[in-house]
């Protein structure tokens, strides 16, 4: 019976040891699952004011190179324009269905030789589905089919989290509108 | 004595389990608990540049749409208007109390149909409480009375920081004074 | 015998005390130790359009304050102005090395009485060392020799990362050219 007892005892210390062990180990060390706490996929619209179509549009450029102005979007693929928007959210890619929420802060074009952008918003929720804000940020090479941006940060319903949302075109008419499809994939929920 | 025995290496093998079972589980499954591991409150004061009071002024429109200018908010809501601003932060809601640091950064309007604005901008410290900077970004819809922003990150005393501040607009003067009210609540401290 | 026995499992009984009530602490309570998961030294080279470099400017003059223009940057310490920029991004000082990435996204300067800016881009990859971006916001006051901004989020080769990026100007010729060296320290990698 001891040695049964003394194997069982050792038996115990070994898994202490690699409990100890793995509880030990800094939070930051571990590799982390890719897997997503959430996921999300929606919709926004983005209609540039042009100086005639003040009652549809939901954006408006605010700033611009020297060669550019406020009504039409710069030479040299928009370089340097600043454009700040109020963007309805949708959970389908109809411009009309009924907004859950509104696509709120700026983007700029950053390139001279191509199309490219860079993105700052929060997604504002107010529906029975979602309260809160979700916060973005991130480079939008527009060009290439999809593009990956950062959550940094959200509220309410989404307190505290973080990941990566994957951006792209899912449908524009020349210079004036735009729609773009989010698919978020969320790793820090709280 | 047995026995005893048995059923004391019994109950040690069942803790084991549960110990090994909860350390194994990825971090970012973890249920976290929602509760601050620092908390802040602090005001900031804005005085925009209208073309008269150069000298007083912390603010500046820097950014407006077609039909703005820059030293006037722009109407409908000033949608489209860019403030970069450089406000002194205050432990109490004075003004003239000693600022503890600057809040800078930039906001802009963003809604046509009502006032509401979005924020990117920095805490930077320099006294003797604290050393360091916190960074932020979120949505202010500023007619509620409580607002929530991200904090993205921090660095000095802030280092690696990230939280939720909720926002309130604790007096204003027209369109030329704003004081906001900054109550933080950081989650991740390291 | 039986009291050597006992000895064990009191010994067990409290190292399983130890394990439980550290692997039941939550997460963020943890004190993490503060040692980079990756590191990275990168520079970035920005050449401000001021009228006549049209073919080498890599960035523009967006925004700016009632007294400033697009072409040069205004008085008052640049107070107001907003640069838009696709900087080369280089693994030595050299602005002529083969980039690596592209700096894009933009900089405020932010106070009137002394050089003070404040930062919001990424660093976009698309080498055979890197694949992905980084993301950064925070204050710049580009008059310390070291600044600690924000990592706020990555994509690709750097997904979900967090950490700390010191800047310091490694170079300026007038107010033309200025060369940044980002030492990035990482502490959150998965």
């Amino acid at each position: 019976m001891e040695s049964t007892m003394r194997r069982l005892i050792s038996a115990l210390f070994l898994l202490l040891l690699i409990t100890v062990g793995s509880s030990a180990s800094p939070t930051h060390w571990q590799k982390r699952v890719r897997e997503p706490c959430k996921k999300l996929v929606l919709y926004f619209h983005d209609i540039i004011y042009n100086g005639h179509n003040a009652k549809n549009a939901t954006s408006a450029i605010v700033g611009a190179p020297s060669w550019g102005n406020k009504t039409i979007l710069a030479g040299q693929n928009h370089f340097g324009d600043v454009v700040v928007f109020d963007d309805p959210i949708t959970l389908d890619n109809n411009l009309h269905s009924p907004p859950v929420g509104r696509a709120q802060g700026f983007y700029i074009y950053d390139k001279k030789e191509i199309f490219t952008s860079w993105f700052a918003f929060s997604f504002v929720f107010n529906s029975t589905q979602h309260k809160g804000s979700i916060n973005f940020a991130g480079a939008d090479p527009l060009m290439n089919k999809t593009r990956d941006i950062s959550v940094i940060g959200g509220t309410g319903d989404f307190f505290m989290t973080r990941g990566v949302a994957t951006l792209s075109t899912d449908a524009f008419e020349g210079e004036v509108y735009f729609r773009l499809r989010v698919d978020m994939n969320l790793y820090e929920c709280w």
